[in-house]
């Protein structure tokens, strides 16, 4: 297998990490640059779990530099706007760039302006990026040099919502979906609400009612089902390191039975390597460590549950990520993530 | 302050443990009898964190042991039907029965039967007997020999929604309650779900539409707000000792905005000791080991959403007990639970 | 009771809180000041756990206010030479002082300056004052209006080896303390090494060899045992908030058997409230959120073990501090301490 | 990739699950066959985290019936002596054996019978049978049919300790070993000591010496160094899933300096892939769900200490046997395990 030269910006933090990791199993990665804006350690420094297994440190390096290392693909885990303010140079000088962040996710320019309270500096790209979830729009990432990886919240909620709003099983006015996540997807900035002695035993609700992945699972529920999704979405600090768990309430609309949901549901995900539709209720626990979903679907009273469990590092971010580079590279897509 | 002697029978488990650590810090409590069918062991030997508070054994004692011992109120942390087995003689005997089970729960014995399933062995109780939550129910536990302690989740869930369905501002037709549970609420009998390396790292929904604690909810909604409430309850199981997190999601009836909602919260709760509404997103760790339940609302869209916080083991069982306690002894509400 | 008011200084730390849950429960105690060099919210702000609890907000205060509001009891949570910057004026204006910190928990002010790399402020009342382990030095304790609150650390380990030194079945030159604690001990500052994503499933051992409680075990293990100790300490950060459990290994100088050591050590505690002297293997889990210390000791070869748990922030700090206030005070011991 | 037929006896616990995991990711496994004696259900419904990985179901199949199913290697998952019972045949039969079990890695068969209370079944083959710790024993296991996999404690501790006594740095007969390990080490069998709200928030000793693992570290530590090695060891059960931390405490035995020693170590491992002799204080987060052992020593007064952290369930035993399975069939000793 040729190796394919990779860059990894923003390599300080957890999905980077896993990233790594992962990579590290890749018979085709070959990683010449991890980037920080601040740190020049190595990177086995930073993230000690990588003792042994890469001896790069990080550096502060621009567009240029990484073309000058011969960089094929960027991975980015820069923070929302970073990644869209460098991206143009990286897809000029011909890298492929794989967006961790938020930049290229939603459609509208306006609506990310609107949410992210900021102008987005590359606001014409948006509405061609294609959304990294290969279960959905494998067609379009594949010839995609830029891919947007979906969020974590949102992976979770559209892989269950997605089959069920299309099909005509379920609402797409009134779609409650409550998420509880493992602290990782906090980051790994420091911070009084992520120290271990305020999140251990402790479960709370944040972000009530604004936080930003609502637009981002309603745009994509919309565009993948073709009925203008409107949802309520509550995310849950959960004391865990890792793992969301979604369940998800919606109107029935129509008679099918449990057991046809989930006939459908399988048939709808036959073949993909990284969606199981499961009979019995899913645990985060099962998924952890893991690039795969787990999902089961419920009719309980005039409503239709949903409840899905995926590692938010993994298939809510890196996993996904990687998986997304097996796309736009032609590997088979469950290369270093069986 | 009078001695009042006490006997807790089922006395090995968590709910148990919880209750005999807060008669420790009551003045007036003088237990005089721990029971257990198989148990005979020294009860600070079942629960090593009572070692040097409590000296008396684990016995296997029936109602006519219990008066010999001039026992005057029973805890009883039995499993389901065993209290309803026993509780007609010691109140025939002159005692006084708080129920931490189901068993006296529910209005309507058919209701019990289908949902329990089994035949209730003291069917003719269930009308008269008040359900044990003093900020709903105060003036009918005062005056009765016997009473039902609320289930946990019914608490977390009745304390915010029945106030604002009696008040008109959500409709009792289409309330969806998504509760989050630590561990302990699982009881101390040993099973794989239970095991520490199947809940660790780990969340999950259980008994999906299924959970006994439905009817309980419905019923006292129903009963404290005279609108016959209709629910779909979720719990979940969540990596942590104690605590239960509890959002629900009811339709908005009218345009009272949240900050009225609040208010009308705070206006219905003032004078209680053990329920603070609160601005901010309750977290479990700022109730836990405590009797109290911190709560708020929020208006999004066109749901009313609440987020209420307790402890399982204090607030959702033995601390609403000894407060029930107070109440039927008439001592000041807030003995052993500040 | 008469009621005596109290100020807290530094009250927004993990201690801080703990003490003044503890204080809530005391009948003698009126909180009249907590004070914070930054902080002027409510206190039930910086610690949503007090709402409903305490009313007052944090303040800046010098010792003059606190004589103006009528202090007559200080407790001191700052950092170290900070109350030693303002425990002279405090006591010279007539209050009492308990020191949660080091500052005066050493005699030898050359020890201290070199420990912790500063110039002790106020080094001439090092030698006076008592080391407040009521245990070992109630007497001095209760004439002294400065107290020095023990460390953490030392609680768990001179509860158990002090008597085994004084009563010569150990050797004094070789002793061996691995301690495990819970992450609230690092404090409540935001750092990366107390993120929960760093700590949770996670164990390692820190400061080895160079950790400043050292000093200070060797120090109270000679005073209290007439033998010049010598000792390795290893602290270890464990996944979980609370809770010390210390094991030490040391020679063991005569036959006496294992049973032997377990009745001396009950003889010498026995009337300790908050010495439980244990046949079982203490655990973390049976004494936190108590002010108790489960101790054992086990012959193992030529050695002799000692096993101690306690909670590092009630017997390791808020409940010593309230057990001092007790001592100084005249209050039962046991006062808010059930 | 040649295919190698495999068969996993007692697949129903934590270390079994573990192997699946890693064999799915290995190109030459073709598992065959998983038993167990009582379960029959399929093995994605026993481990609900295989679902999709594996189809085959639990089967209780003996030594023939894995014969005419063309097993060439058997990982036996099975409790004591009852792999000894097998191996016998399954050997004769022309299958390799590789035991995660105590069996055969003792070389004495009176220290088995003493310490595990039975008499051995097959003690003949104790001398012979090689520890499967590749890092020192490669040669002996290359050439054996049968392999022991080391115990997870026993790993940790050898790999620091058998090159200081062989270098001559330490003393053997003084060595004490405190080890944490996480709560899977327990087994997935439930009782009142694993679960969740017991081991949660507590960390606590067992079996104060007298925990079987003693007399194998002894032993394989003589064997390695020529020294014959006294230990004192002492485990603790730590609220974690996976990991073991071990801290070391040896007389110092001359003057080599910590530098000195992480010299002697890192060359004593150069090359060996998963032994990492760090500088920093190791941490299980860094080694968990990987096959390396990250270990570093210090000098404390006349102390030589170690510390080192390894995942208790892949390099503490299914890592291992992988390993081991790499060497017996000659496969890159990282095949599967990176």
């Amino acid at each position: 297998m040729e190796k394919i030269k990779i860059a990894v910006l923003g390599a300080t933090g957890y999905t980077a990490l896993e990233l790594l990791k992962l990579l590290r199993r890749h018979p085709a990665a070959d990683v010449v640059a991890v980037t920080s804006r601040e740190n020049t350690s190595p990177i086995a420094e930073v993230h000690p779990s990588l003792t042994g297994q890469y001896s790069i440190c990080c550096e502060n390096l621009k567009p240029a530099d990484l073309q000058a290392r011969g960089v094929q693909v960027v991975f980015s885990c820069l923070p929302h706007t970073a990644t869209a303010a460098v991206a143009p140079e990286l897809l000029e000088l011909g890298m492929k760039v794989i967006d961790f962040g938020a930049d290229y996710r939603l459609n509208d320019a306006a609506v990310f302006n609107k949410w992210y309270n900021v102008v987005h500096p590359d606001p014409d790209r948006l509405p061609s990026t294609p959304y990294g979830l290969p279960e959905l729009f494998r067609a379009q990432i594949k010839n995609s040099a830029l891919v947007a990886n979906p969020g974590c919240y949102p992976t979770s909620a559209i892989l269950p919502l997605a089959p069920l709003l299309k099909g005509g099983y379920i609402a797409e006015d009134d779609i409650i979906i409550d998420s509880k996540s493992g602290v990782s997807g906090a980051g790994r900035k420091p911070s009084l609400k992520n120290l271990y002695p305020e999140c251990n035993e402790a479960i709370s609700a944040y972000a009530v009612g604004t936080h930003r992945h609502t637009p981002e699972i309603e745009e994509v529920l919309t565009t993948a089902s073709g009925k203008a999704a409107k949802i309520i979405f509550t995310p849950h600090l959960t004391p865990m390191d890792r793992g969301i768990l979604t369940t998800t309430y919606s109107k029935r609309l129509n008679d099918a039975s449990q057991e046809d949901l989930l006939a459908y549901l399988r048939k709808f995900y036959a073949g993909e390597p990284f969606v199981q539709v499961v009979d019995a209720l899913p645990s985060t626990k099962d998924v952890i460590h893991t690039n795969r979903c787990h999902l089961t679907v419920r009719v309980v009273g005039s409503r239709v549950m949903t409840i899905s469990a995926i590692d938010n590092l993994i298939k809510g971010a890196a996993g996904a990520a990687v998986q997304n580079f097996n796309v736009i590279c032609g590997f088979d897509e469950t290369t270093a993530l069986l």
